[in-house]
């Protein structure tokens, strides 16, 4: 990653936003009492591991911060919170900093708060599949955890080696699971979350059913750190059944992958478990760019991929009826090839595919990266006309969750560019809100888009988001510039 | 119904409640500024009528309002509550007015706003099912037309016949396939809601995934009206499969209900759409006062029923499932009686039993209802202390939602008392709270619970849902006395 390049891009992902001068600027006195409530280990200033925390993954964006706290407890960051609201000092909380819209790195010289040390499983109840945890735990290790006592997370994504549940919660992330266990919003049944001025929040109940007032958390799902930081977490998991198949077919046109997603609802019913699709560009930059992955099918011209997951409770039967599907759609014409994982070596490489797509797009040099919710109809026409946009400057991907109606849009070129940028945006902000699409299916906001938000949310909207968040943090102290455009605030 | 036992009932429930002063009272510009927005026809002052929309069905509440308003458009409910807010005149939205805990009826002179006109379906997508309606369709028409297009409603109550949609989501309903399909979080796609001072917040996307700022409509479902009134519903109806099993079953003891539940999670897995339990003392009052209902297993003494659903798509497949699952349950002893229904009547006679207990209860005179979240392992235990506590001066019957771990606790009498309820209360709530369980799984707080909220929120949240309740109300003239202590306001 060229240094120059990511400074470019970061300057220009700012050039919108100037830093507010009623933010105080840190000073040693701030860093003495950060010492004494987290000790030395907690407070870092050490310039290579504030650089790292300063940056986003893609090295888009890259924030001037001089500090990073690691608190190991909830008590901690109510400290933290309680001291950098009456100081006014603004914060960023960070997670696995795996997020795409830069909302997880210092966009000035926010005080970065990780909550990495905050990584402890607090309960599982083996009856009901309820899992408490602290906000740091990573995705992947909490997947290994349940999955020994017999259950699986209800989300599951390309960055679960990295990403922390409490990002995924402040984020509300979809991901590959999303088709059969839906949202965050209905996974999640308790939450601790500590608010701009240091209170606690309890709201960290393990029940399914509770009708005792607002149902606050949800506040603070998809939020981005933007009215409180998340700190313990209660998630229902849904049962680990014994039966996971997975197909990996091609088909020649775009309308033959509706037809097939339609077909799949109503054939594979409550065993569907995911149905992603890809474009041959995919296809072809993860073959090029993947270490040890292999396409599944001869290499031909076949313009669209779709991995289709089944899970369920009964191996034979299951495959059973992939296979019977797969060939009554080969019948039908909906699909040209396929093939049916016959071990779990061989599924992993489907899944790496698709998984692997994002790793690999940002190897070219620069991606410009879109989320979009976007009619299932009327999904693929944009990559099309941004494709015409676009020229010879750039290679443009189209993939996602079909199932879900979620499109992952992106354009790659080798360096970030002021006339690339300028052929994709407004226009495709501009295209979706035409459709009543989503600019920001599952990504968030972030810096990237918190000026964009007219584009999907009405104005009376945006007001009251930006009522609630002076109501909830009158100093906007967390994560500032993010979210909502500065206009309102 | 005795209309002094209602008199009586109410001046009790509203005792700890003082009409607030600020409020104005309604005069006769007032009635002629409604006609003049909604006609003649759309003002109702008719004694009788409006005596009906001041009592709710079980004769528990009962207001003294006497204006009852019959809006047909968002744009209609926006003007009145524009007109009310500048008059600081207190308003009660009212949907199919079926709720349990007087959160429909008016408290005193607060003026009726019905939805009951309000009942168009806008659209239906075929292709992702997804269904946009006004607020005042009943959920039964939206079931029968849902499911002539192939889909299902995601939740399916006892009151389906009468109950509103918007009723539901302002309630958060949860009902009979929430095991399934999970919360109204999960499944509402988007809410058009009209605020007190008459702005109207359109967050009506058919989007399954959105990121684009806060999620502003969970604020407005669950919140019992008290911050805005539902006009307008998109959500999310799952395929209807084609093939559905019901098995009514009897347990010896409860620690058997218990094993048969983990049982059927683990062997039913996605099939499973419900797992309900009863008491013997529920299915005595079922056949006492339910018309054309019997007991579909031979009379014994079996203490526990359950009533098993499953939903998939291959009919002679999920039917061996539920009988091998059926008896291996018998030849591990959790089961001692068991029949699958052989068709649709027989099916429609296992709900009509379970679905039909509530109706029956209220026949007995008095009814005493609550509505917990406890964890499985103690659910009963509340049951069989009050039984002791109450002695022969009532019945105590516990049913209810075992899978999602909500107990429905009625104890019935011939006529409401003080010295009845001196048993009750706060017996109830103290035992709830102790075990961190919730006052109201899925009934909402009404007028009836709201004093009661601290004994599952903390102090901190209760303060937050003020707050926010003021932000977005700030004449606090949509649905009054409910929900939150009146201290907080």
């Amino acid at each position: 990653m060229n240094f120059e390049v990511q400074k470019r891009s970061f300057s220009s992902a700012a050039a919108h936003v100037q830093r507010n001068p009623a933010y105080s600027v840190l000073n040693s006195d701030d860093v003495s009492y950060f010492k004494s409530i987290l000790g030395e280990s907690g407070v870092v200033q050490d310039e290579d591991r504030v650089a790292v925390a300063n940056m986003d993954w893609m090295g888009k964006y890259k924030g001037s911060s001089q500090l990073l706290l690691l608190p190991k407890s909830t008590a901690e960051v109510s400290k933290i919170l309680s001291y950098c609201n009456s100081r006014r000092l603004a914060v960023v909380p960070q997670g696995g900093n795996t997020g795409l819209v830069g909302g997880s790195v210092p966009v000035y010289d926010e005080v970065i708060i990780s909550l990495g040390g905050m990584d402890k499983i607090i309960t599982f109840d083996n009856v009901n599949g309820i899992l408490t945890c602290e906000a740091g735990c990573v995705l992947e290790n909490l997947s290994s955890y349940v999955e020994n006592k017999g259950f699986i997370m209800p989300l599951d994504l390309g960055a679960k080696g990295s990403c922390h549940i409490g990002g995924n919660i402040s984020t509300n992330a979809g991901g590959l699971r999303f088709i059969r266990y839906g949202s965050l919003h209905g996974s999640v049944l308790g939450l601790e979350v500590v608010l701009a001025d240091g209170t606690v929040l309890d709201m960290l109940t393990t029940l399914r059913k509770d009708n005792t007032g607002y149902d606050l958390k949800h506040l603070f799902i998809g939020s981005e750190g933007s009215l409180g930081i998340v700190t313990k977490i209660a998630i229902l998991t849904p049962a680990k059944l014994p039966s996971t198949n997975v197909a990996f077919l091609s088909c020649n046109d775009y309308i033959s992958c509706q037809k097939l997603l339609l077909a799949a609802r109503r054939s594979l019913g409550e065993i569907l478990s995911a149905f992603e699709f890809m474009d041959r560009h995919c296809i072809n930059l993860a073959m090029k760019y993947l270490e040890g992955v292999h396409n599944p099918l001869p290499v031909s011209p076949y313009n669209f991929y779709v991995l289709i997951e089944t899970t369920g409770s009964d191996e034979s039967y299951d495959k059973a009826k992939l296979e019977a599907f797969l060939l009554r759609s080969m019948e039908d014409g909906l699909v040209a090839d396929g093939v049916i994982a016959q071990d779990i070596s061989q599924a992993s490489n489907f899944w790496r595919i698709r998984e692997g797509i994002s790793e690999a797009s940002v190897k070219v040099g620069a991606v410009y990266k879109y989320d979009l919710s976007i009619p299932v109809e009327k999904l693929y026409d944009i990559v099309e006309e941004m494709r015409s946009r676009v020229g010879d400057m750039g290679q443009v991907l189209g993939y996602g969750h079909l199932g879900d109606g979620n499109l992952h849009l992106n354009i790659l070129s080798t360096k970030y560019s002021d006339k690339m940028l300028a052929q994709i945006e407004p226009f495709v902000y501009e295209w979706t809100s035409k459709q009543r699409g989503s600019i920001s299916a599952e990504h968030g906001l972030g810096l990237m888009k918190a000026e964009k938000i007219h584009y999907s949310k009405s104005s009376e909207a945006v007001q009251l988001m930006a009522s609630i968040k002076k109501l909830l943090d009158p100093n906007s102290i967390l994560n500032p510039y993010k979210v909502l455009p500065q206009s309102v605030l």
